[in-house]
Parts: structure tokens; C-alpha cells; sequence
């Protein structure tokens, strides 16, 4: 892919190779190993004893000659076997030479603990450099520097000395990687309290080498693996992560993101906090939703998104039903749910008249179901009411809501568990104040639990709408996607540079079958009135200048001319306001169009991105997208349903249909615009800087872009 | 006030003197107690023996004649004692004369565990109708019926079957009262594992008598009581909602709710599920802002809020200092707060100096600083950067973020009590996996401790509000508030009924200094030439008549008309086409207006509420009122100020400011207009049921209503 900066640049084999000695190590040199087994450098050797690593341990450290009855080396090179992975546990003026040593001995990875690197500023960015260039040429694959390493519970490999070692670190489906050392140790430890096991733990600090996708991928790629998550601070490589969340749809492992950085005061913080790159985070944003990563807010609600994947089949659809022993708490989920565009449909009137004879009558026989307390002294109440609506064709999942009962766990438990083992269709119980064996119990028959009325439905919507998602994606990518056009138009003109002349953006755009109103250069007053008389109805004059890219504060527009006169004046103006503008402006004349007519205004955009690349914009013109900044983007290329989605992003969707009297619009040529521009962009992207397509003016049977700025290389 | 329902017709009085006996009792009677002490009717009596209440339990129930070694009698009149208060826990059918008997008893109160009320459909109404007519002739006050009662921990006074007194029920500073039992006693139960204390538990159910408000009235004024907080499902009386809102406020007790329905969907769930009546969710959000009521959005949010108003004295302003160890969680709090609309202030200089002293060279000296996980080899690193910041004079309340520190909890205790100690300006901990011990540590000395980066930051946010909120309110009841006109002005005019002439409805409301466009009634073609003839420019022609209202419809609006021709064609144009569209209409002519510009439309509308009386609102007109509803809402009458804040809560409210080259409007003038209306419709609220300006033109230096709709009953 072009216009991305690729941050790998060893060959997949060689990284993958590496990535799994890495994560998977039959045996591990620790390198400045210390027998203070409570420091930094002691930390991971306690660990691999404690836990039980299984493979080889070798110690380096000059200052001993054993540390807990394992022989320590002076040196790497007195050791008779080639690690596959090292811990680099040494003050930062040391890493250098140790990997270069690790070179020499053949070891393909290693773990770099040691700060004052890139995130002490200029100095440390050096000796990242230098460090990186050392690793190239030794041919070591380096996670970190600056990081708490790595956990791979499965096989106990503890390269970390992170303290979410100090406790029970069991193994389990969900795959975490994170660039930060401190809050990825939050996240784990609160996934322990929430008996979430993780297999990996991967802390990738200052990712000078490996990166955040590429660990991720090979993790994902690990059968014992269901779902994978991340704690990002910023996107080094748009490419990778593309990759990876393909790779995540295609092995259906579910990727869930936190990142931070989502508005500017964070992005300023981000920027100052850390070596990553901050991205503009409404482009990370679209391309999650595009690629089918789920992206959680925070992260509470990434482990709530964790709990429901693990646990639960995917919905047909996006129908829930709903049954409380709450009347309020029913309230609070139907309105989240109407939030996030699921739908509480009406049971059957079949499944209303059973619900009606076991539902007591101070509840509600209707989704939401309202069972009241009375299921305490009646269990079958509740048992009866799930079935009904697990068996209602109206319904895609279910979400059960109860508090406490501490006096009934294994009466609920089992009850559920029978429920589970009798139905196919999928459903998550939030238990609020659960006791602690309600939720071990749950777990151990396939059941996910969550902690509240919101927090379970934001779960839930993030399973909808990865399903669906998914599908669609599978689906685009076998028959959708029209074939790319690889020729890149702009190639085929020369001497362009900086801003293109209108006329040649308009034929470019208009041979791609963009709708593009029609447009003449008059280079005298003659000209263009001759454009005008070969026009119906009233014009627009413009000044045309590379050198001009503010046209109205160059006085150089005058709208609605419908006579020769005004015409004349207006290009005499406009030549001399331009030119009085702008002397040294290469001025190519004025640009004559018909005064154009539309219901609605809309803006098409492209921008190549340095994470992202090509990225494609729409939103609703004027002052709308000035205030709101109601946009939507996208990676290009991509398809006319893809466009549709973009469409339906806009708050002011409301628009397409026709508001106080005004025709609906048609959305589905709007799509095919908008995915049109997006194969321009791509197949331009080697010159392409950027495209303005303001304003589009869309009417009830017309769409046509009236003006357009493109600017290349 | 007028035009609200007030529920409650009993006097204030014998109103807190019931509620009084109730929440403290000093003797009880369970009507209907059973020796099986786990059933509904035997765990009031089991709490109250276990949990040691100190004052005197009757129990009535003609099956016993002992229950656990206390004398059972067979009816009231046996019991030589006038209990304050009841525990009636007996079928529906008996309820009403269990009343008449406590009546004649005198009993002044009593807690109606009993369903099959309003909850069960018509049937049910039809005995609470009954019931409330009981009690209003026998002078008993009920709680209830349908509920699970109360708890006032303080005197172990354990009214209640909820599970919730089945474990630890330790007292503590918050007043707790819900309308929900099943979520009302999942959010005890969360807050019992915070270590939060509630000090009274009470479940209001149908509240056919004694409501939320009034009972939380109460509640308010034990000074043991810190902080008060609710669960609602609706609103029943919004005058006493605000009463408790201006009480709580006099106080100094935080007054914070949780409230669902706030989409349709719920909406229409609480309706079905529950006995409330569904106020419009916007104008209770309206109202809870204007008399400083904190909305939490729930339960888990609830509690955070409870959390840092429990522990944290009252910031000076919105400037917040952050300290982490993590850049990650920094960048997290930094983006919540910019939502917020916290600021983040960068330190003075000799803050900097001190703290590039202080934090290691790869954590951040600047806001927010990052003191990085070095701090647990060298904990002066945290001391000294917390008391740096909050000695810095740009600071007015600090979060500290960290995380899981199983093996330091200690030591940072202690380090952070001594901070508490040595500084007055306010600081919240936000303890990610924080151990049991850090909890109960932080808060034996006086420090709130929350869960994550962003509900720190919600709520933090919330205290600054309040605290803001307050202090305007407090000097709002002094000085701002004019005097409020009492003179109804629509009385003074005979014979509205309906929809008010526009010539009268101008005028009343040019009286009261709203700047109203000049309109003249014309009977005939003539006449409307004459009134052209008076106007510069162009006019407009609209319908005046009382019997339409949608006057675009009835072809009864002709636009931009400047010669005589046109005013004669339009004004018989527009009779003919009114008699047309309504021939039962009674036509009294037409408006003759002259056509007004604006850079801006604005609305500013008036409804009746039967909840909250006249509520006022504004926002900006055409499609983005329709499409993004974005209108703010106030309980008339208000100052100038509050209609302030009207302007700045609009989303579009950059408008305001200007865009695209247009002049910046007078938001002050705006806020005085918006006022004055307020104050019409408080002083016209016994007859005016709907007031529309709209539009209402705002150009540079003009200000002008040119259309209103008004409805009088």
C-alpha cells in the first residue's frame, strides 16, 4: 500500500519466526540477571521458578556465578545453546552491545526492559536509533525498549517483571497487548478480579522494532486464543493494524481496542507522554468500524466486551429481548439499547399469552419482561420466561438482568446452566453485586456475566454489531468490491504540481464518472461571454491560478451574472482584484460555470494520512460541518455499501430524507459517488495529497460537485 | 406555584411530623408478623432482633401468641402503646381497614409492603384509590404500598424485607431512597462493597402518599446525613422536587439522581412497568440543572459522585491538576475532562522547575505529570509532586492515578494522609485494582478513592459543577432575581379563549418588553395597500384567524410582496384560499407584516407542563431544531443568567459566535429577552398553556420576534 509508513522492514517470515521464539520460548538468557529476586532484573527469574517454566534457563551476569542454584555466565558466549529469547534486564548503555552479542550467538528475539530511550527526549532518541540499526544488523528482534515484557501463561513464560505477576496470573482465551506498562497492568489485574484469563500479556513500550500488530498477529494465530485486545496510545503502522484486523475477521477472534487520545487536550498529552505517533483519532475511529475492530472506550468497558465474546455464540440479528426481576433496570437497558440502534422488537402474541400465565400480575408479559422478586420462592418463573423468549422468533438474544441473591447461587446458577444446554440462541445474564461464586459458576458453564444495566448492553451491542460486521465483511470481500482501477489518471498528465488547474480536475474526475458540473477557462472578456451565451441561464465567475487557493478573499467570484454587461465588468474585476491580491500570482484567467441549485449541500474529501494513507471524508456542507464536524471517513478504496455506512455515521441523516418539505435524497447515487472518489484516491495515491469536492449540491434528481480543489506531488 | 400537581394535600406540618415518626421510630407494630422469620412478614421482626433496634416491637397477628419470646397480640386495640409507625405486612384486601384500625389507634405512620395495587392494572388502581381515601380520613401517612420500606441504620430501625439487610448494613453519611426495590437494593449492595455507609434505605414503591421528595426532605435535614441520593423512575411532583432541591442546596447536601427513561423506549417501559407517570426527560434534566441537582447517569456513576462529595471538600474552580504513573491514564483523564469542560491548566513555571526536579527524566513534569512507576523504589517522588501541584496557584482540585500496589498499600496510605493532612485544597485518588485495605485505609482518613480514569473524572466534574451550581444559587436568590410581576396580563383581556389573535398577542407581549415585529390586521384589500404603503419595503400576507393554525397549509401566507397589484391579488388570494381550507373558519382578515432579515433564527417556546409547570425553551430554528433537537429548557420565571447558560448549553451554540463571516450576536440581549419571556409566562401560568416565538431573526444589532403562536385555556 502507498502513502503509509511501513514500520517493519524484515521480512514476514523472519518476523514471524522471531514473534513466536518470543512468545512461546523453549528457553530464555536472561541478560544482567540479578539474585535480588524482588528488582527489576530479579523479578523475571522468580517468576519462571515460581510458575514453572517448563524450558531452559540461562542467566548472564559477570557478578555471578549462580543465582537460586542455576549456574550464571560471565558471558553469552560461554553458554552451550542458543536461547530463543532474551531478557534484556541491563541500564540502557548497555543494550547495544548486548544485542549485538545476541546477534553473534544466532538469538532471534529479545525483550528490552531498560528505559532512557526515546521517552528521556533527544538523547535517548538517539541511542533508539542507534539501537534500532544494531538490531537490523544483527538480525535480533527487539520488543521494547521501555517495557514490562511479556506472559505467556500457557507454557508459564514470565518475561516481565510486571507486578500483575505477584498474583495468579491463570491462562485463559483472551490474547492482551499493550503499549502501556502501567495501565496494561491495571487492565490485567482487573481482568483477574473478573476471572478473565489471559494468555498473553504483552507489554510493547516504546515498539522501536515489533509492533503492537504484528505481536498481536501471532498471538491471534494461537488455536487456545478466542479473542484478542489491546491498550493503544497511538497507530505506528495503519498498514499493519489493517492487516491484523483482517486476519481477525478471517480466524473470527474478535480484536477489542481501547485507544486513548480522542480529543485534543488527550492527543496533547499523548503527544508529550509517549514515543507514539498520535493519529488523529476520528481516522483510527473509521478505520476500526471499517475493518471490524471493536473499539472500547475504556477499560471497564473492554472487559465487558471480553466477558460477552468469550462467552457467547453470535446473534442472527440485532432483536433483544430483555427480562429483569426490575422494572427500572428494563428502563435504563431499553433506553441504552435505542442508543445504540438495537431494537426491542414485540414478542408473538403466542409468546405474550404464555409470558402472561407465568409472569405474576404486578409484572410485565412484555419485552422488556418483568418477573418481579417473585422467582425467589419460584424459580420456574424465571426458567419459564427465559425459554419463552429464547424460543421467540421475534428474538436474537437475550439479556437477563438480577441483583445479588446471595441466598440462591446454585439454585440460579444450575437454572441457567440448564437453560444454556437446551437452547442455541445466545444469552448474557448481568448479575449487579454478583457474589463471587455466581460468576465462577457461570463461567464454568459457558456463561457470561456482566455488572450492570448499561455496561451489558454496550456488550451486547459490540457482539451485534461485530457479527454483522463480519458477515459483511466476508461477504465484500467475495463479490461487492468492484475490480480496482489501477491506473493512476494522474500519471497521464504532466507538469502537474500543487494545486491542479481546475479544468484538468474536472476532466480527471469527470473520466472517472464523477459528476462534475460543466466548467470553461475564458482568458478574455470575449470568451467569456461567449461561455455565458453557451450556458442556460444565469453564471459564475472564478479566478483560475495555481497560485490561488482562496479565491472569494482574492475577491476573484462573482455569482449570478445573466447578462453581458455584468459579465464583462465581473472579468475585469476579478483579473484586477486577483492580480492586486496576489502580484505574482501566474494567473490563467477565469474559470465560467452555471449557477448550480440543490436542496442540500454536501462535502466530499480525501486526505492522504501518514498512519492511514488514502482517507476519504463526506458530511453535509455550510456551516453544519464547520460547528458540528459531522463527518465520516473511510481507507480507500472501498465499496458503495461501505459508503452507505458512511452515510448513515452522519447525525444529520435525518437530512437524506426529505426535511420541511424538500424531496429525499438518493442515497444510493450518493454512495456510488462517494466509493467512486474512493478508487480515484487509491489509484492516485502515489501523487495524490489531497481533494476537496465542496459543495456537492444534491436535488431531488441531480448530484453534481460545482467546485473541487486537488492538490499532488 | 400553579399549573403543578402537588400530590401530597396533607399540611407540611403533620407532613414532616409523620415522616419523622417513621424513618426514627421509637416503637414499632408489624401488622401481620410470622414466626417464620425468613417469609416477607418475619424478616422485618428478625432484622430489627439480630440487629439490635433499641426502641419497643408490637407484633399483631391473631395466628401467635408469642413470636421469638415477644408477646403477639391478636389485633391493635390489645396493645396498651400508640406506636409511631407500621409495619403492615398482610394481603392487599386487608390493607385498608389494618389504616382505619391504625387511625383510630393513632398511629401517625406506616410502611406498605403490600402489592396487588396499582401495579396489577384497573383492579389494583381502584384499591389504592381507595386506600389513599383511607388514610387521607384516618390520618395515617403512608410509604408505599408495593414496597420493601426502610432502614435507618443509625437506630437500626429495619423496616424491610430487602436482601440488602441480610448482610452488613453499617450506617454512614448518605440518605439513600429509591423508587425501585429490586434496583434500589442492587445499588445498596454496590455501595455496601465501596464502603459506602447509607445511613437510611428507603424504597418508596406507588408512593400513593408520602413521595420521594418529601420523604427525602426529611432525610436531608438529620445532620448525620452528608450527601442524599436517588433512584427515581419517574416524577409525580415536580414543585416538591424542586422544594427538596432548594433544601438541599440551603443545606449544603448534595442531592444526587439517578433517573431512567430517557429515551422513548424507556419511556414506554416505565410506563408499562411501573406506577410513575413519565415526565419528558428533557425538562427533568432541564429542572435538575437550574436548581442544582446532580444527574447521575447510573447506578455505578452514582455511587462514584457519592464517593468523591462524601470525602472531598469544595474546589475553588475547574482547574484541574492530574499526577499518574501512567502517560496512557493521563491521556484518559485529560480527554474526559476536555469533554467535560474541566480545564487543565499548565503549572507556573516554578512548578515545573520543581517537578523536572522531582519525576525521573522518562516520566512528564508538565500537567498532567507523570511521576512514572518509579515512586514505589522512591515514594518522596509522589509525595513531593502532589504537594508541588497542589500548592500551585493555577490548581484547584488534583487526581492522583495508580494503580493495583498490592505490596505498598501501607506506605501510600500513610503518604497520602499526610498530604490530606498538610493541604486544604482538595485531591481524589483513582486507585485502578486498589485492594480492599487501600480503600478502607484512604477513606479511614478522609480521601475518596475511585475506580477508573474516567469516573474520576465524571465525577470530579461533578463536584466542580455542584459546587459552581451552588454558589450561583445562592447569590442568584439575592441579587439578580428581579422582581417578579405579578400582573397577569392576559386576565386583563376578555373573552381569550384558545388560540389569541396575533394583534393581540403581539401587543400583550411588546407590553412586557419583548421586541415583537410590527404587524397590522387588514380587513380588506385596501386596507392591506394602506398598511404596505406604511411599511418600507416588502411585506408579508398571512392569515389571521383564529381557527388556524397551520397557516402555510391553508395557502395562507404570500412572502416578499412590494407593489399594490400583488398585495391586492395575495390578500384575495389568501381569503379565498382560507375559506377553502376551513370553511367553518371564522376569517378576521389579514396580517399585513414587512419582511425582516436575520443572520440567525432562533425559537423560544413555552409549554405547560403538568409535572414542572411553565417550562421555557430555546434553541436554534429551521432544520436543526427539527433534526438534532437542540433546544435547552428551563422552569420559568428565571434571570438573565440562567438564560444564559440556556445559550451555552446549545450544541450549536458557536453560532453565536459568528461563522463564516457573519457578525457575532448578542447573546446578552438574547438572555434578556429569553428571561422576560419567562417571567410572562410564570405571571400568565393560570391561563397560558402554549407560547411559540418563532422565528425569532437575529442579525448584528437587531433582535425580533416576527412570528408567536399563543394558546390560553
Amino acid at each position: 500500500m502507498k502513502g503509509v509508513v511501513v514500520n517493519s522492514i524484515a521480512n514476514p517470515v523472519q518476523t514471524a519466526h522471531a514473534i513466536k521464539a518470543m512468545l512461546s520460548p523453549q528457553s530464555i538468557v536472561i541478560m544482567g540477571a540479578s539474585e535480588q529476586l524482588t528488582k527489576i532484573n530479579g523479578r523475571p527469574l522468580k517468576f519462571l521458578l515460581e510458575k514453572g517454566y517448563q524450558g531452559k534457563i540461562f542467566l548472564v551476569n559477570p557478578k555471578y556465578s549462580e543465582i537460586a542454584g542455576l549456574t550464571c555466565y560471565p558471558s553469552l558466549d560461554k553458554i552451550d545453546a542458543i536461547p530463543d529469547m532474551a531478557i534484556i534486564a541491563l541500564p540502557a548503555s548497555q543494550v547495544c552491545e548486548t544485542i549485538v552479542a545476541l546477534g553473534n550467538k544466532g538469538v532471534p528475539s529479545a525483550i528490552v526492559f531498560s528505559s532512557g530511550f526515546g521517552e528521556i527526549g533527544p538523547d535517548g532518541k538517539e541511542l533508539e536509533k542507534e539501537l534500532l540499526e544494531v538490531a537490523r544488523k544483527s538480525g535480533v528482534r527487539i520488543c521494547g525498549p521501555n517495557c514490562l515484557g511479556l506472559i505467556n501463561a500457557f507454557e508459564s513464560v514470565y518475561a516481565t517483571f510486571s507486578q500483575y505477576a505477584d498474583g495468579d496470573t491463570h491462562s485463559g482465551p483472551v490474547g492482551f497487548v499493550s503499549h502501556s506498562g502501567a495501565f496494561g497492568t491495571a487492565i490485567a489485574a482487573l481482568a483477574r478480579r473478573r476471572e478473565i484469563g489471559l494468555g498473553y500479556f504483552v507489554n510493547t513500550g516504546n515498539e522501536i522494532d515489533l509492533g503492537f500488530s504484528e505481536i498481536m498477529q501471532e498471538i491471534l494465530l494461537d488455536p487456545r486464543i478466542k479473542v484478542v485486545a489491546g491498550y493503544l496510545e497511538g497507530i505506528k503502522d495503519g498498514f499493519a493494524l489493517k492487516k491484523l484486523a483482517k486476519s481477525a475477521i478471517e480466524h473470527n477472534k474478535p480484536l477489542v481496542l481501547t485507544k486513548v487520545g480522542r480529543l485534543g487536550a488527550g492527543a496533547l498529552a499523548a503527544a508529550s507522554h509517549t514515543g507514539s505517533l498520535a493519529v488523529e483519532d476520528g481516522l483510527f475511529d473509521a478505520v476500526a468500524r471499517q475493518y471490524g475492530i471493536i473499539r472500547a472506550r475504556n477499560e471497564e468497558q473492554m472487559l465487558d466486551i471480553l466477558e460477552v465474546m468469550l462467552y457467547t455464540s453470535p446473534p442472527a440479528g440485532n432483536r433483544l429481548g430483555i427480562i429483569t426481576q426490575s422494572g427500572g433496570a428494563a428502563v435504563m437497558m431499553a433506553d441504552r439499547a435505542e442508543e445504540l440502534g438495537l431494537v426491542m422488537p414485540r414478542l408473538t402474541p403466542e409468546s405474550e399469552d404464555a409470558l402472561k400465565d407465568i409472569v405474576p400480575g404486578f409484572g410485565a408479559f412484555k419485552n422488556p419482561v418483568d418477573v418481579t422478586g417473585q422467582f425467589v420462592a419460584n424459580p420456574a418463573i424465571l426458567r419459564d420466561s427465559i425459554n419463552v423468549m429464547l424460543a421467540d422468533p421475534q428474538i436474537d438474544i437475550v439479556i437477563i438482568w438480577l441483583q445479588l441473591m446471595t441466598n440462591h447461587v446454585d439454585l440460579l446458577v444450575n437454572l441457567f446452566s440448564d437453560i444454556r444446554k437446551n437452547n442455541v440462541k445466545p444469552f448474557v445474564v448481568c448479575w449487579v453485586a454478583a457474589p463471587e461464586a455466581a460468576i465462577a459458576g457461570l463461567h464454568k458453564n459457558g456463561i457470561a456475566v456482566l455488572r450492570g444495566a448499561e455496561p451489558v448492553v454496550d456488550a451486547v451491542s459490540a457482539l451485534v454489531w461485530h457479527t454483522q460486521t463480519r458477515r459483511e465483511l466476508l461477504q465484500d470481500q467475495g463479490a461487492s468490491l468492484p475490480k480496482i482501477n489501477s491506473v493512476d489518471v494522474l500519471s497521464s498528465v504532466t507538469g502537474l504540481h500543487g494545486v491542479v488547474p481546475t479544468m484538468t480536475a474536472f476532466q480527471l474526475l469527470a473520466g472517472e464518472g464523477i459528476p462534475m458540473a460543466k466548467v470553461t477557462l475564458a482568458t478574455s472578456e470575449d470568451q467569456a461571454v461567449e461561455a455565458w451565451r453557451m450556458t442556460a441561464g444565469p453564471v459564475v465567475l472564478k479566478i483560475e491560478s495555481q497560485d490561488i487557493t482562496h479565491k472569494t478573499e482574492a475577491k476573484g467570484v462573482h455569482l449570478n451574472l445573466n447578462d453581458e454587461v455584468s459579465i464583462r465588468n465581473a472579468f475585469r474585476s476579478i483579473m484586477k482584484s486577483a492580480a492586486a491580491y496576489a502580484p505574482k500570482a501566474d494567473l490563467s484567467g477565469v474559470i465560467v460555470q452555471q449557477m448550480s441549485k440543490g436542496d442540500a449541500e454536501l462535502v466530499i474529501g480525501v486526505k492522504r494520512d501518514a498512519t492511514f494513507g488514502m482517507m476519504v471524508m463526506v458530511g453535509f456542507g455550510g456551516i453544519l460541518i464547520e460547528v458540528l464536524k459531522d463527518v465520516a471517513w473511510r481507507q480507500a478504496p472501498f465499496s458503495e455499501a461501505i459508503a452507505m455506512q458512511m452515510l448513515n455515521e452522519l447525525r444529520m441523516k435525518a437530512l437524506f430524507d426529505g426535511v420541511r418539505g424538500s424531496a429525499p435524497i438518493d442515497k444510493f447515487a450518493l454512495a456510488k459517488l462517494i466509493s467512486k472518489v474512493s478508487y480515484f484516491a487509491d489509484s492516485t495515491s502515489s501523487r495524490l495529497i489531497e481533494l476537496d469536492l465542496n459543495p456537492i449540491l444534491i436535488g431531488e434528481d441531480s448530484l453534481l460537485a460545482v467546485d473541487c480543489v486537488m492538490v499532488v506531488d
